[in-house]
């Protein structure tokens, strides 16, 4: 059994999160924390200096301003940590490297398992096909993100990118009266209603078009993702390991 | 049998309308203009003056320069024109409407049956639904293409308009960072490969989406549009005709 | 405020009506009816006989079983009634269009907006289409599902072929090895993972193809389309309504 | 210049592979053979035994009754041959597979890069998805294609069992009334209009969907395959080549 410490249980991940570790056998919370107040069958800490437990793995859906206080837990327990959280600064991303020295830390752009297998086709289809394709980049969300492109949009788009080399990404073709570069990566920002999440990576040939999507139907998947990432990182040695540690096995 | 003067015979258009031509039983052409040379099975003049034959319909997949030599000799002959020549100036959409009150013109902006029906669907779809669904457009073509969005898709999302009123096109999401408004219409202009032209209409809703999506396979759907409205249009009276003519049947 | 008794209050779809009743502000529960024992905020009868309320609509999300006892309330109270429910036997379907005749039924194979757009808009392509165009139907579903295809696919085939007449359904070409005959619709189900409902009619002609697609992402779809069936039915008179109703507004 | 010998070369596919070679500036056709008569810039031969020239590579785009004689001429000649005809016994494979032993044979099921493409992702992703995603295979094809499913289905189905073993082909679920298995792969044939060939390969997993698409917009991507293949074949080696091996580069 894993016992896990939920940071940021309040929270509507944090709750999804709860559902999927309540849906295995072989997980369970033994505490969480949360700047909020409430009530779970769990006890629920606003604060990292008060946590009595000592659990085998911490999941953060939280926020930034907890890093900190977060990690020092982390390290002082020497417990692996799983950072979900989004929006660091590059202080506060160097920091998790850093940290990464002295305990096992998991960090991913994107917690979904078919996120991370698309970006992995993506970079393996680019490497062959971009000789004679062009490549687009389509993602779309609800009409509620303030955000575009979608951060996972530019973590396929850079993925690719380390493929090939030397692209340009273009936000808006309507600006510009002129042809297409072979070099560009089109990124279109699909906005409406309450659309979860969908990715979508064309290369476009001559008289031929290989795509790839994904298609997210709630954010359970970010849950799910990480929840076997918890499993996956139990009693593993300190470094720095993302969701393409788990697709190797 | 129908008899046809094809104004740009010798245009790639004009080569796809020819075989559309010769495929049907009922059409044939009785001879073609085109500013330059070339040898064909018919008369092919390069200027309207010295046209022989006196053709049924005239269609046209030429320039816009040879706008005002095609209709003096339409009007004199009191022959229907089917124009789907693009890129007219203002000043030359209106004496296309004007000639209209002396003879039959025919005048789409996309030539496609498929086309014509995506937009009459899209009117119908964006009535009933823009009250609880945001709507985005995007359309695929071939990476030669220099402008952007593409005409279909503006004819698209101004039909769309005409239903819902007061929309706000918008071609880049990436420049800010804001919430959707639900009078946006985002269009997306994707480019690649040989894509010989795919245009989407998402009407995105709470926890549902509708989609309508017309894919072109080649140039011929457009030139087999034009025969069709050629036939349509024989004998009939004096006025401004479009596609949604042929679609009422 | 519409009072609503609601027939089938803890089954899921009870529980996702009951949703989006309380999300909306002119909509409340008044009771609940359920062969099942459950507490809710709201009274719940195991039967129709013991109810003590007059509710203005009800709304049925349960079991064929239920039915006549369902309609004698609702005959007896002068009450619109929603049906959702599926399953019926031909008799009952008989009986719910004769009831009908005394009070307001709403009946309809779909309870989602976007469905009934999708089947209104395939209706009128078929019209236009069918003539050069063939017409093929795709639903894809989870995987726990357990018939195939979904009725909601049959609905559109029917619906389309009230338009075409003499069509043919085929659910497997792999059996015959021969040519598509225009009057066929191909119907296809896809099952896997935990797909919601996708239904989408393509129309494949010469060089084009038009295909109109709806995609629902949670089951709150159907609950919120007999949440506004309900409200629309309000005081109507007797007769039987479905979603065609609502589009026209 | 690799001069190229064109099996099949007056029917359709031969005519597209020979505009292939002749709009590249490194391939050309030193003859032609084919049952048919008919007039070509190259000289062509009805059968083998009266070829005068000695190609680098043959590409076989013909009739499995020319087998024997074509590869009688490519021994005698050490002449890679690229085979790309369909329809071969068993037998016939097998005299393809043992006459590799002793020139350079190149034979693809599908000479499509894209296909090829696709087939190599979805393996990749079967590998690490199956675990908990289903698997189901969808095709579309024009209206006069007599088999179902496409051997390109079933070469995409195949490449797939390949890596999770024991899957079961479903073509048809109307037919029973019962939960889909885990190992079942679905695979649907959607014929219609003049669709060239579009191929998906769908995951459908908790909550997300991948989905992998080739889409082709002509012919002539199986006859720029086959040059390609016949670029890559020159001076190569006796064996069994496929196209697995160009990706590789």
């Amino acid at each position: 059994m894993i016992k896990i410490l939920l940071n940021g249980c309040l929270g509507k991940m944090g709750q999804a999160v709860e559902a999927c570790i309540n849906e295995r056998e072989d997980t369970m919370i033994s505490c969480g924390v949360d700047i909020a107040d409430g009530d779970k069958a769990y006890p629920v800490y606003t604060c990292f200096y008060d946590v009595q437990e000592k659990p085998d793995v911490i999941i953060d859906f939280s926020n930034p301003l907890v890093l900190d206080d977060m990690l020092a837990f982390a390290v002082k327990n020497q417990t692996p940590v799983i950072i979900c959280t989004t929006g660091f600064s590059d202080a506060q991303v160097q920091k998790i490297k850093d940290t990464a020295k002295q305990i096992p830390v998991f960090y991913s752009g994107n917690m979904s398992l078919g996120i991370n297998v698309l970006i992995a086709l993506s970079k393996m289809a680019a490497k062959v096909l971009y000789n004679s394709f062009d490549i687009e980049v389509v993602e779309k969300h609800h009409n509620l993100k303030i955000d575009a492109p979608s951060g996972t949009a530019l973590m396929i788009a850079d993925a690719i990118n380390e493929e090939i080399g030397g692209a340009q990404y273009v936000y808006d073709r309507h600006a510009y009266r002129k042809r297409r570069e072979h070099n560009e990566i089109g990124i279109h920002s699909i906005r409406g209603g309450t659309i979860v999440g969908e990715h979508e990576v064309i290369f476009a040939g001559h008289d031929e078009v290989v795509s790839l999507k994904h298609q997210a139907q709630s954010k359970g998947v970010f849950a799910a993702g990480a929840v076997n990432a918890a499993a996956y990182m139990k009693d593993k040695p300190a470094g720095l390991y993302d969701m393409s540690d788990v697709l190797k096995g």
